[in-house]
C-alpha cells in the first residue's frame, strides 16, 4: 500500500510521526495540520541556507502517487510557509522546488516541496554543489522564528 | 483589481485570452481548463529543453496573491503536464519549479510553474546560464505530441 505511512523506512514518515531520524529532528517542525507537515531541511544550499519542506503526511512518492486533495493541501501550506519566510527572513522572494525521479534528484522517495529564500544575485541554482548537512540545533532557532511567523498570520 | 486578466499588459493574460505575443503563441498551449493553461516556455535550458508553462487563467501576481482554489487548480494541471512530460520524452524524472519576486528571479509577474523533464546528470541547476529563446514553429511538435499524451491519460 503506497499510501500508508512507513516510519520504519522513509525519513518523512518518521518525522510526521514524531519520531527523529539522523536528519530531522522534532524541533525542525515549522507547521504541521491533519494532512501535511513542514519543517527545516537539514540539507542546507551556501546561496539560501534555512530552508522548509512541505511534505504530505500520508505516503506518495512523487508527484504521480500524489491524490490532488494531498497535493492540493502540500501547496497550501507551502503557501503559508513562503509568507512567513518572507515576513521573517531578510530577503527579496522566494522559491519553490519539486522533483521527481532519479532524473530529477529526489533524494527521499516521499513527495516533498522544497521552500527557499531568495535573494538578488544569489545565484542559488549555478552555486548548486555548495551545500552543508547541519546541525538540529542550528536548525532550531529557525523553526522557532517561522512558527511564530506562521501562527501571527 | 489584481486578479482581472490583463491581455493588453500581461504576457500570460494574453496566451489566455487567446491572443500571441513576441513570446508566446497559441501553437504553444498542450492543455487548458476553466481555471489554467499549460504552454510551452519559449525560454528553454539547453540541460532540459521543451518545458511547459502552468498558469492560472486569472491574474495572480505570485504565491502570496493567488487564492488556494486558484493554487490547486495549478498544480492539478502541474501534476498532468509531468506525467505527459514522463510518457513523451525519453526522460527519467521531472522537476517543477516556481518563483516569486525580484529575489527569486521572477520574470513575468504573473504567477506560473515550470515543469521541466529531467535526465541523470543533466546539470540542469548548474548549467542555469545556458539558455535560447526559441521560435514558435521549434515548439509547436512538442506541444503537439504532449497534447496527445494528455488527451489519452
Amino acid at each position: 500500500m503506497a499510501h500508508e505511512r512507513v516510519p520504519d523506512v522513509c525519513p518523512f514518515c518518521t518525522v510526521v510521526a514524531g519520531g527523529e531520524s539522523e536528519w530531522n529532528a522534532q524541533t525542525d517542525i515549522v507547521f504541521r495540520d491533519d494532512e501535511t507537515t513542514a519543517f527545516m531541511c537539514a540539507k542546507w544550499w551556501d546561496a539560501a541556507p534555512a530552508h522548509v519542506l512541505v511534505v504530505p503526511n500520508d505516503h506518495y512518492e512523487n508527484v504521480h502517487a500524489i491524490t490532488d486533495t494531498a497535493l492540493s493541501a502540500v501547496y497550501r501550506t507551502a503557501k503559508l510557509i513562503a509568507a512567513a519566510i518572507r515576513s521573517t527572513y531578510d530577503c527579496e522572494g522566494t522559491s519553490m522546488r519539486q522533483h521527481n525521479g532519479a532524473g530529477g534528484g529526489q533524494d527521499v522517495p516521499h513527495f516533498h516541496v522544497h521552500v527557499f529564500p531568495r535573494r538578488v544575485g544569489d545565484r542559488l541554482y549555478e552555486r548548486n554543489g555548495e551545500t552543508k548537512r547541519t546541525a538540529a540545533d542550528e536548525r532550531a532557532p529557525f523553526a522557532k522564528r517561522l512558527r511564530t511567523a506562521v501562527t501571527s498570520s
